[in-house]
């Protein structure tokens, strides 16, 4: 046989899965302009089951990337919950109802539900847009990082290599090739071969909590059948997981019994069918009845609770997702995750490959992540715990109690929705001057408000105005320009930012518009004022200017964005925010070379 | 030479011009399902200039069609309007702004602005999505309609002989086609071909004055550039349309010596140039200065203010749109009123050809355009007297003063943003009940409202649940069915409905929900009922109750719905809604027969 040599090529990015975490990692990238590769060992895209549900913080990430409006099309949304606990009758009954999303701030107060393989979908259109097309089936079969610290050290050396296997390839022999890439993202599930490979433990346990999954078009008397349910009877608890059409999905909670194998130990799927777990289903129903009109999907699994080691090797291959982190999916967490893992390293890698920031920036991926995936477990052993144990009942009187478990639902609301995840101080979260935007939690995610464009009157969300472009946001919020002296504070702060010893010149380059979105935002009232009174350095466009209004008809914007955020209304303040949509820093007027010390940190001139 | 015998065929509806009249025309038939043709003499579709503002009104009915969101995308949206008048200092000053749009109740309180191509391409991407396309570059040189009154009333037959010439054949001879159309939409223009075949006359006048129009992105310093602006300066008007991008429009008003052919007596192009217009423009904007970086496209018009005699021939072939009213474009009119006129005919064209209605229906469509259109040429008269007059001055005392012509523009808002549009008594609009919605005004479009859905607690805009589907519309305002006399009074309700004798399924057929959309919303709150509590006819689908209560956030859905449509919280009342949108009558529900006897005036069982 003649040999054939493998193939040989160079990449900046190569990310192993095109799941959630990669597919997310691999758009972001695209959308950059980084050059990206994509692969996955499944021949084809997920068409049922799986994850499904996607929390108001990842629907504001998916706005910020132009993509929501497919995800209301096409999605449930859920809007309330509703709980039912053992009743004095027998069977249960329903002990009450409230919000689905515990999260005052959140743009979209609703979770959307929607099967993985739409929302894969979705996001393969948004990368062929960008001519990135995921390659299928293909797996890594080897992959080596260089030990030479030099080239490790140098953003744009070629140091992973990796050989892929086409498992598809036609003349009989796997086709191989080997590539080179500056960064590899193993975006490979809970039983990534990227994290293998890289020798990274998993770092927790496996509960005793067993659970079924049967997703279903049902027919059922149940009242909140189209509502997320948690039902807690003493035959089993259930969760009912309305999706889009008329499907729902049961988490229904099984015995050792019903699941376990007992020569093994282990939980075995063939000691369970559809209809086994619809039998358990209906026991926790009672004394409502449900029925499949039509079956979709079923599964069971146990709940591991394990957090990686570590989330990189050398700042150069990491894993993300499942890859990193897993738990139960009851609450809905896994895919969001997943998505805002990538969502939170992508714009550091652009940054790093386009020679704006220094390599030290890629570690705050695992600093915050890691970090968040732990929160992210202890959620999930207190929640899963709590709706695994026995209600309350007169037999049984420390169970868990109605009030016991609203009240940890509601608790953790800010963690669930994604809007309270908070980065902790590093060289890219700098709470120095917090003071200066009081309500505006440095290390959290923007927060919404509506302000109108001074040219036109027209209202804006500010997160629509800050997409997911890979570039810093710089926004002067620039106080009320009708005082002279306040003007006067916002020419200096222009002259300041019109020079090449601070930032927005610094790091900025020939066209400081390109790495920096500088948005200015007036308290000023639209009579006042009008968008070429600003000096002009605020004003790379007319449209650059907003201010602190209310709408011609006062619907939308209602004139307190100042307020929201706690800053001044006279004096204003400077707000960097992250190119992933986080509060990076607050700065006064006069403290800009606080702002240029915080981007000295990581950018590179 | 050989003898070309020319093709034959046959079609549902052939609709001639594939402007926006045209088109709306052809997509709402096509999304109704029904077989229809277009064809227009341009090669291609316009690529600039020409009309581009859309009014609040025809937003609503974009999106009924769930369009609105391209419209979005790629418009501009004006918000604000800015009036300049002669100042003391010379040349023109600010003397107000107030809100474009002045219709408190527009779902979309802004205008879109985007050229006439986009706007086409959007259509004819919708159009696409039914298999349609536009045949061009295709003409009609000849029409005959059959004067044999048995075939006339037969809504069935053909009675429509259209020869059709496609002037891009390939044989050097033209390719001809007779088409036997069941009915034929005249929406070619200004100039309407058919309009003249069918030797319909325009009543009306030419005024004295002529516009200039020009289209470019400009330079300036003026501070509303990016606001609708009227220039009323003492060196002629002159108006400021913003538009998509950076574009702004110009309506430059000219004298007879700029325009007229003194030998001719008529505007003439040739006359003018781009540069020759923005010298007069450049006069009415000092002391402001105004450069172009770029012209798009300009020309010349006078304003000629004319209505078609009649708008039907035997209610076989309509003329709509620009065939059937002429007029000024300054006040953004003319796409809307084209777009609108179809919008009323299609729905109209599908009842027949199913076999819903009588041919009597078709009627309305003059009855109700022709009174909006001699409705928009008193307008247009009245605002543009006022806009090429000379402004009030020291000088000329008996001008127009700012007074006079914002009174004028808020005076007109309703009528300008297409909200208040008021289809009068006639077999679709019957006035009797009124006072049991006594805000829904009967021959108006339904009022916007926010009601929640029962099953899930999502809120939802009522006129997104009620589309341009081609299906009347039966919302049952429930009352409060906690109360035992109105959970009676409904049961009766339903039980009528569900009777042969009475219209739902007298008129519905075997499936009453494919002929009518039946949504019912209730004033109890949602801590007090669930969808299932409701009689099931008024069910059809789980999703079909409403509340009338706020949604799990009180952000947007207010639990007013009842109260802004002026209806009895306890006793509740039934709106039919026409399929495109409009109220068609109220009834208590004891009023049932009256109800039949609206449908009875015009649907066939």
């Amino acid at each position: 046989m003649p040999v054939l040599l493998a193939k040989e090529s160079d990449v900046d990015v190569l990310v192993i899965g095109a799941g959630p975490a990669g597919l997310m990692a691999a758009s972001s990238l695209a959308k950059a302009g980084v050059n990206v590769r994509i692969i996955d060992q499944r021949p084809n895209k997920v068409a049922a089951g799986q994850a499904d549900g996607l929390q108001p913080r990842t629907l504001e990430v998916f706005q910020s990337y132009g993509l929501l409006h497919h995800f209301e099309e096409q999605g449930n949304q859920l809007h309330m919950v509703a709980f039912y606990n053992p009743s004095s009758k027998g069977g249960v009954e329903r002990t009450g109802r409230v919000q689905a999303i515990n999260a005052s701030t959140a743009r979209y107060p609703f979770e959307i539900t929607l099967h993985q393989g739409a929302i894969e979908a979705i996001f393969l259109d948004f990368l062929a847009s960008f001519g990135v097309q995921v390659e299928r089936p293909v797996i890594p079969t080897s992959m080596q990082l260089s030990a030479d610290e030099k080239e490790l050290k140098d953003p744009q050396s070629h140091p992973v290599k990796v050989t892929l296997q086409n498992l598809d390839a036609k003349s009989g022999q796997p086709d191989t090739e080997i590539v080179h890439a500056k960064y590899v993202i193993g975006a490979d599930g809970a039983h990534s071969w990227v994290r293998k490979a890289l020798g990274i433990s998993m770092e927790g346990e496996q509960s005793d909590y067993i659970w079924g999954v049967l997703d279903m078009v049902p027919e059922t008397d149940f009242p909140d059948i189209r509502n997320k349910s948690a039902i807690h009877s003493n035959n089993g608890s259930c969760m009912v997981i309305p999706r889009e059409g008329d499907k729902i999905r049961l988490y229904i909670q099984l015995t050792d019994t019903d699941a376990v194998n007992p020569l093994t130990g282990r939980v075995d799927k063939e000691k369970m069918s559809a209809e086994k777990l619809l039998q358990v289903a209906k026991k926790s129903f009672y004394p409502y009845t449900i029925q499949p009109k039509e079956v979709e999907w079923w599964t069971i699994y146990g709940i591991g609770q394990r957090v990686a080691s570590k989330f990189s090797a050398n700042e150069r291959v990491f894993i993300a997702g499942d890859a990193c982190h897993t738990h139960s999916p009851k609450g809905g967490q896994g895919m969001n995750a997943s998505m805002i893992d990538t969502h939170n390293l992508t714009w550091k890698i652009a940054h790093v490959l386009r020679g704006w920031a220094d390599m030290s920036l890629l570690k705050t991926y695992e600093y915050e992540r890691r970090k968040y995936a732990q929160d992210l477990i202890y959620f999930d052993k207190t929640f899963s715990a709590l709706f695994s144990e026995k209600p309350a009942s007169e037999e049984n009187q420390g169970g868990v109690t109605h009030e016991q478990f609203l009240e940890a639902f509601l608790s953790f609301g800010l963690f669930t929705s994604g809007i309270g995840i908070h980065y902790a101080p590093s060289a890219i979260v700098n709470t120095k001057h917090q003071s200066h935007a009081s309500n505006l939690i440095i290390g959290q995610r923007i927060l919404p408000s509506v302000f109108i464009r001074a040219a036109d009157a027209r209202p804006f969300e500010i997160q629509d105005l800050i997409p997911s472009d890979a570039r810093f946001k710089v926004l002067v919020f620039a106080g009320d320009i009708t005082e002279v002296s306040q003007m006067r504070r916002l020419r200096v702060l222009g002259e300041k930012l019109g020079k090449p010893e601070h930032f927005y010149n610094k790091f900025g380059g020939k066209e400081p518009s390109a790495a920096f979105d500088l948005i200015t935002i007036s308290s000023s009232k639209k009579e006042q004022v009008d968008a070429t009174d600003f000096p002009e350095v605020f004003r790379p466009h007319l449209n650059n200017i907003l201010l602190d209004d209310e709408d011609m008809h006062a619907r939308v914007a209602k004139g307190t964005g100042y307020d929201t955020y706690g800053i001044d209304r006279a004096r204003g303040a400077v707000v960097v925010v992250r190119p992933d949509g986080y509060v990076g820093m607050v700065a006064p007027f006069e403290d800009v070379a606080d702002i240029d010390q915080y981007f000295s940190s990581f950018m590179t001139v």
